[in-house]
């Protein structure tokens, strides 16, 4: 297997995390390590720096380690994404991280559901694509939507599996992959990442089980009842799901009737007597 | 997490393989050797040693690392299938194989869909356990009948998930709950393990998710297109649904209402200026 | 469409409905009475004859209109349950109702969840049936047990689509396939009833699209808000999900390219001239 | 129940269905009749009045009866919507049909998944509303779109359970209950339609127990192996979807253990003795 390829940067890992909703900067250092992430998205803001224990989040993201990506969260329409996403920029060229010239495109349609919003998001993505970014864009499953992201300039485009936070995993496989047979027509390397919805392990393996190039998850790490625990289950579930959509499943069939194995027997006759 | 016991044996896996439906000898070699088993099932004849090229599954079997458990497919009535079991401890005992003690019991109603016959299992079982096997029973989803086999003195009780070689996962939930809910009700350590119906590594994580102490399965490797690669993310599978399992997972809402993360946020404040 | 023959007795509606679990005896007449059965299904005890409040049940039941099913629910083992029916074809045969020659038999594996006890059923299915009882039996979905009811003389077979009262319709449709499979192959007449599990109408719809040839329920119109109204949903149900199954759905598709209609177009072409 | 109300128009049935894909005109015209519907949906187009064999739909369609619901279908982009939408007013008008003033409007991605295209529709529905039609939008099941539609103006939003002719029913429910709570969060009686998708009966129960208001369906009855009779049942579920929606349903549990039911019981005790 290639490594996953997005924007102009080559990831070790198919496992994209997110740093916040952590009870500590410590639990969410410890695992980090676990998940086996090259990439971690951290939201960018104007006005916050530490959290409300006096702590900042740079002291603990190895710099070394991580290819930072900056994302958009908490904005709501183009204008607030687009600053967003420049403001991050600034940022990571400061830090001399090289994920500045990425970010992570979400522009939500409400603080109740933090559905994406399509129009929105489509008119962020054209104007960042045009200024030089390479977007990540956050979207739902909805198929046209996405196909109109890509040719608005997308790196990636990233359907959710449900909504934020919803640990509801993949609702509707349908839409996830006529997403992939629009974006993977003629272009199979174009990278298609699963953001959003993911309860627990099992989703992560269904998404590249569905040919998905990646995940990017959050939530259901940060509120495990045991975040570093659950990163290793999601590290080992990124590889599952890879590796089974690579080694090609069986199908699925109403029932199995017997064939009559040959392999796989023992028996009580003689070692060394002919076979049959 | 403290190993699988299962019968007198501890496992150093959760993941338990059989070594039937393979193209070659030496594929099956390989994928057991990827899946990090530690127990992989093999079924007793009378008249069988050799497959079709005159190779005998012995040869393929490395006995230091593997302990074999017999079982007793093919058979389709109690009487066939505890005469199967004493026939594969007799081999087992000249093998010196610790395997010799157990049995993984199946008794099926018919040779089309291969679905377990719950009356028959449960008069082997009882006949298996007076002989002094440590008898796991292979059965259908029922609840009721898997509590009857634990009673009959089943060592562990293995549900299918979904018909033998029909790859369609855990079709019933619902009843797996419940089984998990009757066997292990003030007897927590009781192994319950899934067998048959396996198609994917999802399906695997789903099973641990469940609760369930182990996974046993066949066909989803053996006839993977590329079955050493899906060896290995079976293998990847049991970690990452067992790890979940313990790690506990997110609840599922229909979504998920904002919180406002203090961490994980990135700003352009300078760095050592005062927290809020 | 032919009527359903079950027994010796032809119902003029398939959907047989319970008794019990009615907040009055008066709610419960009316919604039988919307519900559209011919065949309504009663528990049969010794001890009791009124309700809490000094009603019984038969000044509330049409016995011109209704064929009664007595069960033998509250039968946790195959003795009780054949006292029961005996009982029950003695009151009956006093109340001189044609439904003294059958009983609907279900023997269940504990108080708590109500499932069905494979064992127990079938021996008392044999037993009932060689006392010349019209033996509907209720069993769970698993596919074998089912064949071995038939098997024990059963006149139908009745599988569980989810257990009794949980609303959770037809968990596992594959093994009701797989049943009418079983049951119908050679004796496409044999009837398969789906008893209990249902939620709400789409659930019974499902039922008879899979192939049933009725739905037995009760708790879902006793225990909706407006059982009354769910009555007449319920019969709706009947006929929707019958006709469907007869009228033969369109396949299931990822999506369905555009064919070019030619009818069901308007245009504002001058009516009266020729066709292209 | 009262009637469900779209635009200026009230309905006697909840059920629209279209007129297209049908093999011959007769078909239509006796599957319209056994559907019970009072609005049929029919493409505008400008060169097309006659179909192959040289018949005209508007002499099938009995205009006394039917209120006909223009559609845009076969459009790609907002302006050809919009100009067939006008096209349709015009000849509705000349037939002195109520339906002139209304509109179906479908804006599709592409020919060969017919997904709808969120930015074409939005557009269109915008214009359209300013031009004085009541535009009832078809739509894909994503709830921000579907959120903007109706600030669009849309006298109704048409989301699908997924993709035309899919026959796959409600791929995505959790997106319907949210559309649903947006649309209908203090404005209880605005109308939301599921429209396409549809393969089956239980699917149109299913649409209106989550709590649609109405349902439009075309090649599940056009396609179906009996037309007419699929008509019958699509009739019948959807009396039972909304009966039961409107009944309210018990809930889902795991299982649901015994209560003791003092109704429901006939007992062999002499009537007249007292009641305990």
């Amino acid at each position: 297997d290639k490594p996953l390829t997005v924007g102009g940067h080559t990831l070790s890992s198919r496992l994209i995390v997110g740093t916040g909703r952590y009870d500590t900067m410590e639990v969410m250092r410890d695992s980090l390590h676990q998940s086996g992430a090259h990439c971690v998205t951290v939201a960018v803001r104007r006005e916050k720096l530490y959290d409300r224990t006096g702590q900042n989040i740079l002291d603990f993201l190895d710099l070394e380690r991580y290819i930072l990506l900056p994302n958009t969260a908490g904005c709501y329409n183009a204008t607030d994404a687009v600053r967003a996403a420049r403001l991050g920029r600034e940022i990571l060229r400061t830090l001399e991280n090289p994920g500045a010239d990425w970010v992570k495109l979400e522009v939500l349609g409400d603080t109740k559901t933090l559905l994406p919003d399509p129009v929105e998001t489509i008119r962020a993505c054209e104007e960042l694509a045009a200024d030089g970014f390479q977007v990540l864009c956050y979207t739902s499953d909805d198929p046209v939507t996405a196909r109109r992201l890509k040719a608005a300039g997308a790196a990636s485009v990233m359907p959710a599996g449900s909504p934020i936070g919803s640990g509801q995993g993949l609702l509707n496989q349908n839409n996830l992959r006529i997403i992939l047979e629009y974006l993977k027509d003629d272009d199979p390397d174009y990278p298609v990442i699963i953001d959003a919805g993911v309860g627990t392990a099992s989703d992560v393996s269904q998404a590249f089980e569905l040919g998905a190039d990646g995940v990017l998850l959050n939530t259901a790490i940060a509120h495990a009842r045991d975040p570093v625990r659950m990163s290793r289950a999601m590290q080992a579930a990124t590889i599952a799901g890879r590796e089974a959509y690579l080694a090609g499943r069986i199908p699925k069939r109403l029932y199995a009737t017997a064939s009559s194995p040959e392999e796989g027997v023992i028996s009580s006759r003689p070692y060394g007597s002919q076979p049959l």
